[in-house]
């Protein structure tokens, strides 16, 4: 033999059992970006060209209203800057969030090509559009960059910037899905301006939650602006609406990042999540996320108060915020009997126990395992009288 | 107000800029368990039941045939262990590799209802079956656990162990798919008593893999065995089938331990792995994985022996290997033109780079970025002449 055989230098395994072990870092940027889209701000475009060519390939999956609305300057801002782009309009409305909607996104992604690695997909639109398009972005070569540019405000604040991303399936919400992080989360308050007034609403729920959890001040403040939150506000970005969204996204983000994958299944962030998706699901007219988790934020403030955690001033208070940001605190199919089987769901999904979080005092919560009939029946019948008083005085939604 | 207003004390964001960065570290176990199923055998019960409760279930999805051979023995097994099990038979083959059956088995883990993290799934049965399942255990509520229990030989030295699951998608073998680590593969050579020759030969494919590019010494084990590479004869475990095993999944896992999500794109385990995938997928009738890796290695050995990286008598020896071990060399289909092509599809896949492992001396490789069509020419050439005069010679397949 004219090699040399060079044995194999490894220990061989004890007892023929291996124990594999590996770490990842994911990491990746969240950043408010006003004007992204104007045509001299150079951060897309130098995030795009990041891997050291002057020019750049994208394919772009933008929400149908979006592209109606911002499509012809997105694509000035990318020509202007030298990135060729493949350019996708898709539906992310809560009926397409199915995976036939993921492999036709996958479809999108073959046909143009992009290298694995140094080419990146582009994700404009709502929540929805953020899951969709994520969730392939996961799953093709097991996994290619993408962006996130959330254009709702609970894309901005919630859905846009985690790491999840999921469909519906069979009678479940999100119960196909991964985490998987974008390279980059960049909001633009901008995109607000168009969005009509009941997805501002829709996304002010999710910011009662976090204030409501962990942030007692967001809580105040969100108390003292109630009567400014419009698309012109936010999108005009006075230091108050600057300060709620920041705020909101600061605490959502320190509970996402200590947790990334739910290693930890008590998740303050599920805060108005364990009802809701029952009724996100059953509602007929459909409700938006928020509406739904503001249903339930409503229930859970009764149940904090009638097992004693929090007073009747801040019970009110809590009620009172969700009312008067116009979200709804009740709905016709909101019976015992349906949250005592969306409880058994959210028990399956949360191994075993409850883990329902309840405020313990504004801006703070406790996990709670043992809620039962009795518990629910109260909370139900607390809310209604407590927000049929309000209607009855004439003041409230 | 009786409610203290505690301000929230994180300090703001500066710019509003955010940058998440979370670690993860995924640890799971690969074991030789001779007799898994032998009712005293404790070593699955107990993983089932690591959660600590005495009773445990399980959603086993199975493949048909490895049912009809052991079905019985292993519900024996579960029930004599108290272990509950929801039975799933499912069809392992490279057809039925698509996002259907993933809905499929989604639609069965719904079904039996098990909870997020303390019940688990079994998956048992060969690399397509493993790719599915794994799949489906990383989609469903973002992840749920399961145990791979491969029953082929190319399971359990290759597709069984490491983290990648995947359905094929359109033209492209696993498109779409998951890194997604079991927490647990045991291996019994057992099933391979069983198992038709042809899917011996298959695994011995990946085995070849290894020794090319990694561990010369298994090379020559290889060599010195290859008259025995029988299903009894790795069933009944001699001592040189423990050490081909051994070596084989120790030299696998060593390379991806160390390159678990495949940041590196330059792969030895991608040997072989080239132009095989458009060859697998062309084919007709169909070739098995390692019958397309193959011929994949022998145009590989052809090309580092034109190239000048190993010598002839090292080139030869690897295609004899492959030869004397029943696998083909060549295929029809396998022109100078499907090659181009399926290279082309590899550099996408390998961001823009051939990044192609070529062997440089028996058990080491090196990466080759610019094959052109001389060098593909000349290496069909080479293994078209080489092989012709063997089998002219009478010696070999």
């Amino acid at each position: 033999m004219n090699t040399t055989v060079q044995k194999y230098e490894n220990t061989k395994p004890e007892n023929n059992v291996w124990n594999v072990k590996s770490t990842q870092t994911v990491k990746y940027v969240v950043e408010i970006v006003r004007h992204l889209f104007d045509k001299d701000n150079p951060k897309l475009s130098d995030f795009c060209k990041n891997t050291g060519s002057s020019n750049a390939r994208v394919a772009v999956f933008i929400d149908d209203s979006v592209d109606g609305q911002y499509g012809e300057k997105i694509k000035a801002y990318l020509t202007a800057n030298s990135i060729e782009y493949a350019w996708y309009p898709i539906t992310g409305d809560e009926v397409s969030k199915n995976i036939d909607s993921v492999t036709n996104v996958a479809r999108k992604i073959a046909e143009c090509g992009l290298l694995r690695r140094s080419e990146k997909i582009l994700a404009i639109g709502g929540g929805v559009l953020m899951d969709i398009v994520g969730f392939t972005a996961n799953l093709y070569r097991r996994g290619v960059p993408y962006i996130r540019i959330p254009t709702t405000l609970m894309g901005q604040i919630d859905a846009g910037i985690g790491i999840k991303t999921g469909v519906n399936y069979q009678d479940h919400k999100n119960r196909l899905g991964t985490y998987y992080a974008p390279q980059a989360a960049f909001i633009d308050p901008e995109f607000l301006r168009t969005l009509p007034q009941r997805h501002i609403t829709n996304g002010i729920a999710e910011i009662i939650k976090m204030a409501c959890v962990k942030d007692a001040y967001l809580f105040e403040l969100l108390e003292e602006n109630v009567d400014k939150f419009t698309a012109h506000d936010f999108a005009n970005f006075s230091p108050a609406h600057q300060e709620i969204m920041v705020r909101a996204i600061d605490s959502m983000l320190g509970e996402l990042e200590s947790n990334l994958w739910e290693d930890n299944l008590e998740r303050l962030v599920d805060y108005g999540h364990t009802f809701s998706p029952s009724l996100e699901l059953k509602s007929d007219p459909t409700l938006l996320h928020g509406e739904a988790v503001a249903v339930d934020m409503a229930l859970s403030a009764g149940l904090s108060f009638t097992r004693g955690l929090i007073s009747k001033l801040e019970a009110e208070r809590c009620i009172n915020l969700i009312q008067n940001s116009k979200l709804p605190v009740q709905h016709p199919i909101f019976s015992v009997s349906l949250l005592e089987t969306a409880l058994e769901d959210t028990i399956q999904h949360r191994d075993g126990l409850q883990r329902v979080p309840l405020m313990s005092t504004l801006g703070e919560a406790v996990f709670v395992n043992e809620l039962g009939y009795d518990d629910l029946m109260s909370a139900v019948k607390y809310v209604k009288i407590f927000s049929q008083k309000e209607t009855v005085d004439g003041l409230r939604y």
